[in-house]
């Protein structure tokens, strides 16, 4: 909680008119070899914010030695011997932790596929501890794609760490849990309700975590069709279900499963306190990481 | 003319050895739908010599959650979120405005498609303000696609604003103003003389203002190579119709409508005084709008 | 050797609290025609380990003027007008040397085509340099396409402007000297010993410089499939013929000419001391160029 103690400074500092110095004369390589532009400009704008500088590498199978042949592991110690950090994003699950066994400067994890996004999980129980002054004795919602969602494993991974709280997992049928992921949270110190229409959704819930369904993760167009934004967060949902303090989040981007008309709700974190969390948690952590900050 | 009262310290502020904070601890966002190096360069280099910061997401459809459907509104909110101020680039007529309807920080216009591309007027006009002090009692020479060009229309509106000012249009029949763009600038506070001919072309004008015809307007090749270049600004051109102080202006690219003998001319401003004023002009918009300058 | 002496003052700016303000206010351009990721992020995080500011343009033909058919000669006009040095890469030979005759302000070569990549050549000197405090008296062994290898050239040329160097080139047959080079090179004052077999290589050299055969070079892939990794750096080979202060250096990338096995040998530089001294010895050449560290 050493992290989430920092956020306030860090967003102060975003206001102050005095720039911070806290990674001044610091490099820090963002190496994406996948397209994320949230993460990517939250990490960037995170750097700079703070005083440091960035070295951005997109792409770089395309662009770089990597696509004359260059290995994983040469490309880490290049850019390693360039900067103080490296910031990564990969598709494939464990990037991070090899990268992070060749080098010796700090590896951030940036989301590597379907393994983990640590900062987006980090983000996500920040806004609502932001919110609620805990992480504990708390009612959610999560919906969209429970059998593949990362963001939503995450978070259920997480709230699992603070005792007394209860989820409600709600998706078509097609997309609940798998039987594994079932057992492994049964296990852990939280309660689970899976739930499949919308009448089964508890009121005055104190968060709602809506999700995309990935069309990426569907094989034919119409599997996908079936089951996309089956539950849509609607004004009339909102005004059914929802307590005048439960906050609407949502890691975007949404692609219809939120109404524009909910955007201007006081309660619609997604688009404004949500994201800006992204920055202020990824400033927190490069704070204190490389920034010297304890 | 605030802005262009601010210009020659701008330009005063890239010859100090002393770097300027005026954008110190400031981070703006470069969105650039579309490319156009010579816009993103001279606001990425304006932003950076005030000595802010900048996040540049070029072509955000390839690499971004605009790819996966995300809407240009929750993008705009994004970006906004992580960043003081967004300079937008965007093929879409009207895409700044409803940027600007949906951003609480400042966005600037970069080009929005048939629209407007106002940083580009304002160096234009700066460039003539520059050499004579003054924006009224002038005769000009605008040169090129007449009919679509939007630099030429946003020249011909600009210079309305200021009394007494003639300007003779030169291009191919083809490209002649259209009847509501003629009966629009007939009602504005301005000469317009739309001539045909070289042996049209007025002695002694107080500059020239030469365009590529844009390639991608015509629909076949054919009708391009009919139009294109019919007036080319040669050494054999100067000597008979510029005067010791016409000024030769072009916003770049050229692709073969002035021939690079004139380059070394003193009156040439095009490959000098028009491309560098890009940048301080637009240092000047970011110091006022941004940077606290009054 | 003014540069060589800058490079440990380079060197402890990088591992210093205090940020270096040797480039403050300055904006480098990097323009690069073509890729290259190793050169233009050591490059980049040079500029900004100084404390100076980039404009990054990759692949300006496609993202820019450019792609409307503007002059190369333009293109640095423009990007000169923004910047106070252009880094430049491109593919053809000459490019840097047409650009510094147009440019007012300082061209650095970061390679152009078959022609010349300087810096490359300066770290590989360096390194050497670093480690026995002087350039002459060295026996070295070159390996990889000596036929067309643009770095082993440099380096060759490097060597012979200091005295009593002695050179090995192993390679292939097919990828031996040409007639022209090797007239060239016995001209200058170095020992060139042209071998085929590892059963050739010197004992105890003061170093080994290994190099990819470049598979571009080849027409058919069956005859890059000949002569690729004929020769391999092994723990084999290292335990055979090199001394115990020989050093294992290669420009990287590598695609298997060198075995992993040897990556933690202390020995082996090409992942370490080689990469950092791309960057500590171009933050020299900044620093000497623009700086105005004498």
């Amino acid at each position: 909680m050493n992290l989430f103690a920092k956020v306030p400074r860090m967003k102060s500092i975003t206001q102050n008119s005095t720039p911070s110095k806290i990674l001044s004369g610091k490099v820090v390589t963002l190496l994406f070899y996948e397209p994320s532009s949230r993460t990517f400009a939250s990490f960037a704008a995170a750097v700079k914010r703070l005083g440091g500088q960035t070295l951005e590498i997109i792409d770089p199978t395309n662009f770089s030695s990597v696509s004359k042949g260059e290995s994983f592991e040469d490309t880490i110690n290049t850019f390693e011997a360039y900067s103080d950090m490296i910031i990564l994003r990969h598709p494939q699950k464990g990037a991070s932790e090899n990268a992070s066994l060749q080098a010796m400067v700090p590896i951030i994890n940036a989301g590597d596929g379907i393994g983990e996004h640590p900062t987006q999980a980090l983000l996500d129980l920040y806004t609502i501890y932001e919110q609620y002054g805990r992480l504990e004795n708390l009612t959610g919602v999560l919906t969209g794609d429970i059998l593949n969602g990362r963001t939503i494993h995450s978070l259920i991974r997480g709230l699992s760490l603070f005792k007394n709280n209860t989820l409600y997992l709600l998706s078509p049928r097609e997309l609940k849990l798998s039987d594994a992921d079932r057992k492994e949270f049964i296990k852990r110190n939280i309660s689970i309700i899976e739930i499949h229409k919308e009448s089964d959704i508890p009121q005055n819930a104190d968060f709602w975590y809506w999700t995309r369904v990935q069309k990426e993760r569907f094989i034919t167009n119409q599997e996908y069709e079936k089951v996309k934004n089956k539950f849509i967060l609607s004004r009339d949902l909102v005004d059914k279900y929802a307590g005048k303090d439960t906050i609407f989040m949502h890691p975007l981007p949404r692609v219809g499963e939120i109404m524009p008309e909910v955007d201007l709700d006081p309660r619609a974190y997604y688009l404004r306190n949500q994201i800006r969390n992204g920055m202020y948690v990824r400033m927190a952590l490069l704070a204190l990481v490389l920034g010297g900050i304890k």
